[in-house]
């Protein structure tokens, strides 16, 4: 996607404004809080979006076509997407089309029930069940719009059922891209490098607009443009995604992930709307609740390439401590469970040991990340058992007999160690040759945030009343997953949740 | 405690308030933001402090003592003291004096580790520490002051050593009242009936004072009075407590924290002034983490009789699962673990069957609530063992056989069920005649709040720097203890925390 916008208008709209932009607007002079009465507006819209990933695509094209005229998106990066675009592009739908044709029982309360397991007794069980309620609808948004899809489920963790679409290029692009291109094409203005700096309110509290700084480069954390004063006439939503690269903040919270502890998420994800919507008075819920990917690798950055192959391989995979040679965990329970699991894999000094994780090559080369893996060296392919220990320091014999144990399982299909459901690893026995790949938790997603409820409203912390003029959705709203949200569920939250933001809009109840 | 002032020059002070209050106050008009600009100050101190708590009451006398001139002290309830008033009046200090002479080895390190260890991970080691370390002065100036604790040491739940002191009276008030006086004493002006009800901010931002209701009724949630504007030449402090009875803020974090689940806090711990701090920028931490108390009863309302004489027969009591007759738990495990552990004894239907603590009777009666328990008809004793199997509808042989391999583990020194230390238990078999409390958590502390530094001071989230003229100290503050705080932690936190802020203050650091 560009980094320049695609609004005809925009030029003309920046015309005429002076230097100083908000110079003139009268104290209190620090950034925290400004009022309408002091401010001059420099542009104005009925329906002011910030971020560009899933939540505020979702919103922005709805809006559209729910008739609001004038919607605009305001990004901080140079291009369009957010941390959207590079997410794992994976999709969990109760009841879909797919679920149909391989006759897959599912169920709404299916999946809401999977969902409160993870969530472990805290996550918001009315707004789970409005999302997946409307996750078909999401999902054909994307489909009209011009997303491809793998043509086959997948059964990611803690899920009960093979429920879960992934983008054919296997990574949310698959579906911003196509968004972004449907919301230009119905008339949304695209403004990137701008970064939402505060609110504007008015006498009552209301949020009347925001302040945008222009020209921003993220990389060095300068505008070198104007700051501007943007009117929202109907309401502004933000859509910005979590805090995961906010190293104090995570530390804040969780004091062992310093800022050596790797993360999925691009570097702009580092919450400053959210902690201005503090400032207004939202309520902050479960910010302590960080979840770490357990599909991640050491030896590559961010997200990487296997992420995505491990999330596909997990089922029909073992993974094992280097240091016994044995099984640790099921190596598709809940995320959480998988990330404790792992991260107790240490030597005596408590140095992390990375587990493995061991496929038959032929099953793992089924994704298309595999090669990739082996050609950026960070994945490895073996010939015979014997060549893997000595690779990894894996004591031979206890690796030996763990893998006729699991294959065992593979076999009677009931894992005994560790009550992995083995259905979909049905003749998937773990043989030469071997694909090995090392594991590793990363900071990957906030289930923490501001409290919203099912209109996308966000409360006011005192009055328990929505702050007017204001909505919130995606990762930046909190309290919905509980301790732990399970893989694929932010897309279905993140579509679900921006649409009925525009809706919230387009009825009046912003 | 009186509900008046006690400060003779107060009544000069609020003469010439006009019957207007803030209403002269420019705009906005809503109460979230406040200029200096736009105020007339009613008065002025040196030293403001919010509460009147163990914090609050530390703060106000450690700032007389380092000459910090006017020190005022605003408290919402008519009496004084706060929830510190009512809470269980346990102290632990490592390497204190009564150690000293019962020859228990004891040290900063081993106290911050064993609340490391209930912190799960996630506590704040440094904040712990500096507390650890200036516990002993903290106690001492309890017993300048007049305080009086029984004179033999506790050894509470998840502690590794006898550190725990507590008041004579069982309760906080035996601590709240001297140094209320000692506060008076030394000049510091005390107000009841005053409501914090929102910062006013100069303008970069810093806090420059409050604005006050007067004359407020917490039960009607009403003030009758003026609302003033106060200024503090060097500082706020904010000891206002946690939000334990703020329904809506506490469902939000956990929704299973309904109005009906039991709370051992005053009604006024509704935590309005640390969502004015959020409001203010400072950084929410640990929110979700609120601790409920495993000693307590459900036959009785808020702390009630039971918890302190639970807390203090825990050592050589057995707690059962009525419906089995066995134990499930570590009589002295942290909280958490046994908070848990007792909300899994539900029936077939999920409801909830409350634990016995069955403890024997003559042991029982050492505690000076036991007569009260019984007097109350919040505990029941029993000649035999039948009487109290087909009392509670427990089944006997399982419970016959429980007892008698909990009196082996009371011989042998050695839990083999649950690894209960049984050093405190020695000799101590549970026998005839029984005593019999029931179990049932109670929400007793909010782990979360505001993100405080060595200093106390408030961190802003955008800037990481500290908001000038701001402090907070005790449970308002967050981050501190981690997921779960040990008990009798809190009154050495807010002690320590509360001299430390004034400490800030004297320094001219605030």
């Amino acid at each position: 996607m560009s980094e320049h916008t695609f609004n005809p208008t925009r030029r003309k709209l920046m015309q005429g404004i002076g230097v100083t932009g908000l110079a003139a607007v009268a104290a209190p002079s620090f950034a925290g809080d400004r009022y309408a009465k002091d401010v001059q507006w420099h542009q104005s819209h009925d329906f002011v979006i910030i971020g560009s990933g899933f939540a505020a695509l979702a919103a922005a094209i709805e809006a559209k076509r729910k008739g609001i005229q004038s919607v605009a998106i305001y990004e901080q990066m140079p291009t369009f997407g957010g941390n959207s675009s590079i997410n794992g592009g994976l999709f969990a739908v109760p009841g879909s089309p797919m679920q149909k044709q391989e006759g897959v029982k599912d169920s709404v309360d299916r999946m809401v029930d999977d969902q409160l397991k993870s969530g472990r007794g805290i996550a918001d069980e009315a707004l789970l069940r409005h999302v997946a309620e409307h996750a078909n609808e999401a999902l054909q948004m994307t489909l009209d719009a011009g997303a491809e899809y793998l043509p086959y489920l997948q059964q990611l963790g803690g899920h009960s059922a093979p429920r879960t679409y992934q983008t054919t290029v296997a990574c949310g692009a698959g579906i911003t891209q196509p968004l972004y291109k449907e919301a230009v094409q119905l008339g949304v203005e695209m403004h990137s490098r701008c970064r939402m700096s505060g609110f504007i309110r008015g006498d009552q509290g209301e949020v009347l607009g925001v302040t945008v700084e222009t020209r921003y480069y993220a990389d060095r954390k300068v505008s070198e443009g104007e700051t501007l004063a943007i009117r929202a006439n109907k309401a502004v939503l933000v859509a910005t995604g979590g805090f995961s690269q906010n190293i104090n903040l995570r530390m804040a919270q969780d004091p062992t992930l310093t800022a050596d502890v790797g993360c999925t998420n691009i570097k702009g994800a580092t919450g400053e709307a959210m902690l201005e919507m503090f400032r207004l008075g939202a309520v902050p819920v479960h910010m302590a609740h960080i979840q770490s990917g357990p599909w991640a690798s050491p030896d590559e950055g961010g997200f990487g390439y296997v992420s995505n192959y491990s999330i596909y391989n997990f089922p029909h995979s073992m993974a094992i401590n280097r240091m016994t040679g044995k099984r640790f965990m099921n190596e598709i329970a809940d995320r959480k469970t998988r990330a404790d699991a792992q991260l107790a894999n240490r030597d005596a000094q408590g140095n992390p040991v990375p587990p493995l994780m061991i496929t038959h090559y032929h099953d793992a080369d089924k994704h298309p990340n595999c090669q990739k893996v082996l050609k950026y060296g960070v994945g490895w392919k073996f010939d015979t058992l014997e060549a893997l220990a000595k690779h990894f320091d894996v004591p031979l014999a206890p690796l030996k007999a763990q893998i006729e144990q699991y294959n065992g399982y593979v076999k009677s299909g009931v894992d005994e160690q560790f009550g992995k459901p083995m259905a979909k690893a049905k003749d998937k026995y773990i043989k030469a040759p071997y694909m090995v790949v090392r594991l590793w938790p990363k900071v990957h997603y906030c289930q923490g945030g501001v409290k919203i409820n099912q209109l996308a409203q966000v409360e006011d912390s005192l009055t328990g009343q929505p702050i007017k003029g204001l909505l919130a959705a995606g990762e930046v709203a909190g309290g919905i997953h509980g301790v732990s949200r399970l893989g694929s569920c932010s897309i279905p939250e993140c579509m679900v949740m921006g649409i009925t933001a525009a809706r919230t809009v387009a009825a009046g109840k912003a």
